[in-house]
């Protein structure tokens, strides 16, 4: 069970809807971004440590879940649209963030690394 | 190679860097939204026709590559503050969506399930 | 009846509720994008023209304009809390765009700046 | 000078642009949701008490004072496609706010007014 595998299930779940007329990548950037909106709703008014303890709250949990597999879902139907391996694309962008933020510089810092 | 490894890659390269302190589930929501936020810019002004043909743009296909692949990396990190299993939040999410869109009601339509 | 009226209309409601606790430019500007993200739902599956059309659909039309009140309700609430005069930094940008897209240049494209 | 001013001058601006062809209702929300996300970027790692004392930083406050401007261009540029009186909206928003949250049981709480 893999990205893969989601990618092959998530283009049959929409080819049999006859739903790639709808799933154009400018709509499905829409799509992923309203349901990060819907994750900062969760949020919003948590302090951080309050969103630090979600996982004590299996009513709030269960409704992150849904957020979360929702932006997975469009994420995968975007790239897939794109031709983009998300896989190959996360491990490219680490190894690029190794080197814009090494260990000493970037240590105990959230400074864009611009300014590091 | 797939989420699960994902997932422990990202966990060192916070934990080297000492950034758990900033990587609250508020925190990195709000990094997930702001990443979608760059990729709804890349398509704002696009027809959804010029987003379907991104693809024959070397530029902006690495553009949107680093973009999707930013939302995946804050979308995992998320999950794994959240004890969340990403894939199976995604494949539950599937199989509720299969019976809130039966084919024969949902085909060619993008009507809300409420309103099927 | 002005962006200043609102201002101080907000300020009190807020102020009765014992609400200022709860907002931090921070939580504010999570506010403001999660009902940007309700507004993008509302036209994630529409096409360009169905949406130049949603004045014909009264129910719509209300649904927006609540997602646009709350947009600016927040927006002046972040502003209000940073100092800033909404009013006065619309026109700057205003006066700054107009240097950085002159008429001749920018009619009819929708490039960025940079790229003119 | 009040939103309806502004409404003119953008009006203006993007019709002198011959801009009107891409300000469908869909791509202006789309833009403000990216505007959105660039405030979201600029407060991600602050704490909130870090974020209270941004109007401390002129740099970081001359940059939120510009996506701030962005997020009311876009947001009067969609309201006067949409017909939308953005000011009305906001004072019948804060008037049914006022009935869904009374002083006396939203004190002191971020509850959603359904658990109140």
């Amino acid at each position: 069970m893999d990205l893969e595998h989601l990618r092959q299930r998530l283009r049959s779940f929409a080819g049999d809807r006859d739903w790639d007329q709808f799933h154009s990548p400018k709509n499905l950037a829409m799509a992923l971004a309203a349901e990060a909106g819907e994750l900062l709703e969760l949020f919003q008014w948590l302090t951080e440590e309050e969103s630090r303890a979600l996982p004590d709250h299996a009513d709030q949990i269960a409704h992150a879940t849904e957020e979360l597999a929702d932006v997975l879902i469009y994420l995968i139907r975007l790239a897939d649209k794109l031709d983009i391996d998300l896989e190959q694309a996360a491990l490219d962008k680490i190894a690029a963030n190794a080197e814009k933020y090494p260990v000493e510089k970037a240590r105990g810092r959230a400074t864009k690394y611009r300014d590091l």
